[in-house]
């Protein structure tokens, strides 16, 4: 596989990491570590340290895997949510708040995700986890730090009811992130995608079906919105 | 078709009344009136009356087919539930209280085919229409309502999420009823059936989508259950 | 993650045990143990002791696990259902019959899950297995059974027929418990609920595919019901 | 589009009716009327007729294509499962018997389908039409015929259980024909599809839903089996 | 229905118009016009701007009710996308621009119901429609709108890919929002939800099929979002 | 448990053999092994066994559970279809010929399920393995095999065409049976479901995807058929 | 909507017809004439002509509305693939054979799309029609014809098995073009798409169900492939 | 098993290798090796030589396999495609390009299944990996290449983008070949074939998901077509 030559990315045969992308879309080339070796985890990240990108984010890295990376770059590893993270976290920035709520335990890890990669991204992130519509007075209890959010991602499995409660209460924009956790007819998360997709509530949108990256992203993106002016 | 002399029911070749079911099931045959002719249901009609059923129910039965019946039967048409009662409705008896609610305006067909048979079945109903869970301040309205509930069917299209929230807000058994309401990914009732399916709250059971009458007559057997003497 | 400060619920970050549950729903919060480890399900038992709770309820709980917990705290280990209970079940108490029937052997697990919760909350349960349609005298040999039951709880896979079945026979509430045995096009459960969902029987609700806790749960609160006095 | 001139069909452009199926299968080829005009039925018949096909089924015939097509060449209409026949139906012939039974009214006109095709074909054929499993006395009182039979078809939507029951007190082969009847999560016949399909009953086999004419074809064909000799 | 009196919403017995929602959600309640009369329309209208609610936006409007309803108050019709909106468009406001992109033709009623959404809630919108992925130099074209835009709907039936696309050329929030254009394996829209589900690009959420309101709205929101100060 | 007492099976608590089956249905009980233990199943043989039960058949029974069971009863085991028979296999019968026929060299465990499983209710079975629809030279070299039959199993996964085109060649009964063989879109054997259910040839039916049994079974109730006499 | 001024299309607001397409692709824009008025075909059309299209292809369109364009435009209407032409057919060409096989009668509309789209881009075809795989004497009554095709087109609905059959007695790629003909478990196409995408036999590829145009398309581009030379 | 002694192909009992394939399709057998044991390998392959087949293609080989293969026969093992070769791979031969084009790194071992097939079949092979449609840039680098090929495969999980963008820059076949690469609302490639099915751009065909033997195949025919002469 010859060499391309043109700019904007670098052509490792494997993959081509993009450099272009901060420049284009505000935000540094990331890395979805699942089904990639640590091998080409690293050389990845290498390239684009090597063309100025000053931290790298990886996903879907299980500890094994970032083990083996830490003894050739110096990676941190977020065990909660599978993340790995080339370089440092920027510091606690001014730019507001995102809410992450889940409807139960099992949905946490899908909901570190979210978290550490808005972080990533320079938000400050509050967590309210374990807030399920089956006992509502746990998520009424929180409803200030609702209120005051700039954007929520809702985490949910089984019915996914949690993010058409919140939609309801808030004035923001509502990410429904759903989750794979569940049994039977929860389908590994259709149930809690439809319900999502199919919310009354207006201001909801939705991400794929554990894409905590994906809800992070987004809700950085949003969050670091300014006022327009003419 | 020879008949078949045996009791119990009546071989009338394209339908074969079953007159032993209220001694079976507490509970007089019923027709379900969708795909039968206005003529089939009359004959039906009859041969229960004749085997002494006090009174009949015809269940999806549209407006046309009833006036069509009316012309050689008496029966009283309610439009709101496509139901159609021969005989008397049981006066207002006291058994308690089962109430129905929708998240929606456009639930209440199939809410009312609900309401209507757990009426037929002499239980006193109350309804509370309209009040899904985008704007929750509007069901809490009727906590009250719903704590003295002894059993309430939860009607709703779209994303479901009304039986789990109410499911979690009271101690009585609550019937999850889905409706065909909703487009797109709501792939005509599924996405409201699998939500209840899953939903987190205990004490949440399902019937089939839009089968109003279904959820209307285990809520009255429910409602009338006595209390266990040994 | 701070604490919350509010009534009704602690905080212990990866979970909010809901202390509220017995007054609003009438039964402690319960432990989904799947996807929790030995350590978390200690910690949210004990929170709940300390709140005054009675027992515990722990459902999907695997025996590894089970021994583990229990060098710890005091839980007894239901092996046929894979319930743990901490605290003392309750005494043989008087409140009727919960019939637990199955379509087959391969049903049993989930069926004594729905078993041991309902005698969890104080019902009496008799079992009755491998009765499946393909051989209905075996079925009928038990009629006696169905017809004192107070609620049958029907526990298939494959075809699901036999909450069609029962519900045809008596005039109890009937709850299809929908199981993923078999092969091939019974889609993990999916054949068996469509089926259950889709039953010609009056008085017949479905819950999750393998949701023995919901059945059992559902059918003591159906069992408990007091007769309504005006 | 150029004549074939080989034997065994002729090619009329649009179809090439096969003169050879006789030989091959035992029974003279059958027009699928849904989606041809009433000349295209015509043009085929004739050209079957010609060629010494003593009798012609059309499957799928409305009856105002009946009509139309009576004004050219001589056929019988039947109006309950929507079949035409050109030529005579065979007389009362000595095959033994075919049960054709349903589980509700409005199964009639598929098993109408199946039952008018095997008279076609030249067997006897006993209907047993409204047996559905949620009054089984109804069925149990058809035993005798039930057992007497040499190849049972059972017709059934909804939840489709008629074939295991069925399948479970007989020892002939019996042919599940799942019908579109229903709503909800009857999907347009799948739930009665899967139902049949994993029937635990041995000796059960399914054909398309409202194929009646396959499963009467396929019953006719079972029915004439002749003993085996060496 | 007795009147509850509690404040916040009105009880219509059929609907509960919610008067509390602009409070809430910062914007005024919408009726959902599919499926409800025009007298039932015209009473919700009139209770919404007896309460103070400025204008009322109209969805799923067809053209003839909408007539109905213009004899009874004054509403303007937007036909391209099936809305009615009582009181006065907002003036040209100056938050900026929500860019509304459609793959073909067909899809511009959906988008439409986007574009006069946004401008209901006083943004502004630039429509580039017929842009899809098979001649991508027409996209490629319109780089500079999109480069500007502050939000972008890409409305896409068939493959749905339009949302990816764009989605790696800008930096701004992309709402995909999937429309049931097509015909075989599209599904009503399932190939272009699960596309736009499973985009590789980041930036990207999605709303249901079809739901061009969700995604004006959701863009209006976002496009209002104010810089952060701490 | 306590015992039924009732004749016709013995309560075992987890299982209830049928000691009736033979008489109701002219084959003794079957033990599906997929699931039970060896000890069950030893149990559950010995109870049939001691019921007058001359032969016994296993299915889906590994072949490390076989060499546990033979520690203890009889067994012969055959590999090829993972069966299990207690008792001696009929002596060749007279009864004539069954063909099984596959797609491919994949599906040969499912065809072996079937062709043992008539072989053990005393039929004749020939296997014409590999003869995929991809050549069909190699399926035409066996023509007279396909013609002399008097029922034939196809055994196919990925697109199942086998079976509608060896039913357009012959005029017996053809039972088709899907396997789970093949990847991506063929969904676990739904594609060659889908397709056997769909066949054009007349004469087919179908059992669920890998039910070899199902299959044996059926063909060999066909295959003894005896002629009628009036 | 302002005019983009770019080159390679016009801009009509509710279109963009690319008038680069030809260059691009070797073929001019085709209009896809479902869903659009006759006065949005006719403006394409006329900018496509005034811009060089020497001929233009409209499909999906039934006979009233090309009724309608010829008022205005001059079209020839092929009915049998509802298929309008702008400009001249091009003259009988040499390029080869195409051959356009089905399965039945009911395909035709279908292959009549492809078969006419194929000439429309100057390529000879042959049409073989009702030539399913249920009597496959008068598919092989065509062997020479398909051997020397240089591709092939397969329609078929049901079980889509004359793709697999055809593909494995041919040496020349063949295009499986699977239709929505069928009821039941045909699901619309879904069950012949299916059988198409997982054929056993080499060199088969699969366009979307009833896409008659993408099909002849692609034959004609296959078709019309040189000698390489290096 | 006996011996059927028709030519054309061998019969090994579990497998009948196809002699004539070479003659009738033009190229040799190839062995699909998931699912068969390293000696049926073994044996099909020296069956295949010992008539006279040149080479031998062996795909889904996972390495351990082949290592046991080499042990017995000279086979070479490709990696990157999971691909065991016997014989030598054909000359670099002149017959023009086919390009294999990824959306990502993930979707490299089908890609290479493709690639070295085509290779294996005489044909060169331009691989473009990682040019996705989020970084579009990277794909419009490679726009001479792409517009040089005579066929190119593009293969994606995800959202199947790829092949549509593609489909619309080039004038040449475009195969669709898509992966299971992706989680959650991908569900195992569905997503992506849809995307592909419902492809808009000309020219566009789809095999089955992750079958690169076929894409790779197909694209060899494809490339190999001879200039038509009259």
């Amino acid at each position: 596989m010859e060499e391309n030559g043109k700019k904007g990315y670098e052509d490792l045969g494997f993959a081509k990491p993009d450099f272009d992308r901060e420049k284009r879309q505000g935000a540094g080339e990331v890395i979805y570590g699942s089904g990639k070796t640590s091998e080409q985890i690293i050389k990845i990240t290498k390239a684009l340290a090597e063309n100025g990108q000053e931290r790298v984010l990886i996903t879907r890295l299980d500890r094994e895997k970032a083990e083996e990376i830490k003894k050739h770059i110096d990676i941190k590893y977020f065990d909660s949510g599978n993340i790995g993270v080339y370089g440092n976290m920027p510091d606690g920035c001014g730019e507001g708040c995102i809410v992450v709520a889940t409807g139960g335990t099992s949905d946490i890890p899908v909901a570190e995700e979210a978290a550490v990669t808005a972080e990533f991204y320079g938000n400050r992130v509050k967590r309210i986890y374990d807030v399920g519509v089956a006992g509502i007075h746990r998520l009424l209890g929180y409803k200030k730090d609702l209120e005051e959010a700039r954007v929520i991602i809702t985490v949910a499995g089984m019915e996914g009811a949690l993010a058409s409660v919140i939609g309801g209460l808030v004035s923001c924009p509502v990410i429904g992130l759903p989750t794979s956790i569940g049994y039977g007819a929860s389908f590994g998360g259709v149930s809690a995608l439809l319900s999502m997709l199919n919310s009354c509530a207006s201001g909801v949108s939705v991400v794929n079906i554990d894409n905590g990256f994906g809800a992070g992203y987004l809700a950085g993106m949003i969050n670091k919105m300014k006022t327009y002016e003419v």
